[in-house]
Formats: structure tokens, C-alpha cells, sequence
């Protein structure tokens, strides 16, 4: 990622905050879009981007974070539906190369890869991090307890 | 983990549930402890462990839980200070050998490690990986685009 990158945020939540406060540290262009203004506290002192106060599942919000001229678009609301849809718009309709989504619902998940989103889902994640310590601790444990 | 283990998971929302299926799933004695009994809907019809609806901050309910006998205690609820209380307990008063907290704010993590208690931040895993995948994406992205 050398070049500087033009990448539309949707939902400034702990993730959504998370990922522009750093993609914007590395020195891309960076707009982050949110229905509610307060979450863009989240924000950090040296976030050098653009925030939109608004409903991405509207076009014209969309349109406002220009978003055809973006090279990566993301999608990190809490709700599936809506990182569905705005997901689908960003792809279809805005064209834009590389579009990832946070999906609660892991079943989801082969919907968005038909449709050329990248799908992240925390939940899988975490739980896999969380069986992987248990395993790795069961051993100590076993040992201290039977 | 050859051995039924005996595992105590505080908070059946998405994480929660998750790991009390799979847990149970591999034979292990699984208790889910949720105030909001409605959580419980998310148990798989194949989980074959306990349900305790009730406020694991309560002595009384962790007692219920018999958490003297866990190997294992994972706090898996929305809130980081009730993971953090509630894993706080597991450990020192009723000397869970492995104790595992999610935690939202990756500030807190610090704090966990030095009681003993092992965390997992979803927002820091799931970011990571949305940035390894635009990193890996960028390649093609601005061969596409400058």
C-alpha cells in the first residue's frame, strides 16, 4: 500500500473508528460516513479525513462521499442488512474495486462472496481465537486437575 | 482436549452461544449463565449442557454454577467491566485455573494480563484482518486505477 488510497468508511463505530483512524495514519484518503455525528468521538486527534453526518443507504450520501472515485469501500455497521445493501451499491452501482463487509451472521457469508464482497465476521473469529486457548490451555489444566 | 472438561461461559449473546455449542459439541460439561433468558434461543438444539438465567455479578449464581469445579470460565458478555468483574471472581475466589474475557477496549487488555486473565478484543482481530485484506487488495486496486 504504498500510493495513497481514496477509502469510503461506513459506520464510525470501535471498528468502523478503529480502521479510518489508522488507514488515514498511513496516509490515505479517508471518508467516514454515520447516521449518528457522535460516534465520530471515536475519531482520533490526528484523523486527517472527512466525516459525513448521514444515512449511507441513501444514494445521495453516497454520492456526497463521492464514492466512484473510491478505491476501497467498508462497510462496518452493526447491522448485516444494511452493510448488505450499501455493500451491493458500493460494488454494483459505484463500481468500486474492493469492497469488504462485517457480517454478524456467518451464514451470510456465501451471499457476500457471490456478489464479490469480502466478508469479515468477528464473531467466527473471535470464537476461533478463544477454542484455540482453551485448547492450548487444556492441557495445564487437565494436568492440575485430574 | 481429550478429557470432558468442565466450562462455565458468562453472556449467551452471538460469542457466547457459539462457544457453548461447540464446546458442548466436543463432549465438554458446558453452564451458559445469561440475565436475559431470551439469549438462550441462540443454544443450538444439540448443546447438552445447563442454562442459568440469572445476574452472574451474584456470588449466589456463580455458586449455582458450581464454579469451583470449572476448568475453564469465559466472560463473553457486551459489557468490558461485567467481563471484567465476573472473570476477576472466577479467578481469585473460586481459583478457575484458565480464565477468558472478551474485551472491547483494547486499553483494558493490560489490566486483564496482569490478573491472570487472558483476553480477546474482536474490534483489534477483526481490524487486523480487514487491513491485511486491503493491504493484499492494494496491489491490484491501484494497478487498476492510477
Amino acid at each position: 500500500m504504498k500510493n495513497s488510497l481514496y477509502i469510503v468508511i461506513v459506520g464510525c463505530g470501535r471498528l468502523g473508528a478503529h480502521l479510518a483512524n489508522q488507514l488515514s495514519r498511513d496516509g490515505n484518503s479517508v471518508v467516514v460516513i454515520d447516521r449518528d455525528e457522535t460516534t465520530f468521538n471515536h475519531l482520533s486527534s490526528g484523523f486527517s479525513g472527512f466525516r459525513i453526518g448521514g444515512d449511507a443507504t441513501q444514494m445521495a450520501v453516497l454520492q456526497q462521499a463521492k464514492l466512484k472515485k473510491a478505491d476501497i469501500f467498508i462497510a462496518t455497521t452493526h447491522e448485516d442488512n444494511v452493510n448488505l445493501m450499501v455493500a451491493q451499491v458500493a460494488r454494483k452501482i459505484f463500481r468500486v474495486p474492493h469492497v469488504l463487509a462485517r457480517v454478524f451472521d456467518p451464514k451470510r457469508e456465501e451471499v457476500y462472496a457471490h456478489l464479490g464482497i469480502d466478508t469479515i465476521c468477528p464473531t467466527s473469529v473471535a470464537a476461533d481465537i478463544f477454542l484455540r486457548a482453551i485448547a492450548n490451555g487444556a492441557a495445564e489444566t487437565e494436568g492440575s486437575r485430574s
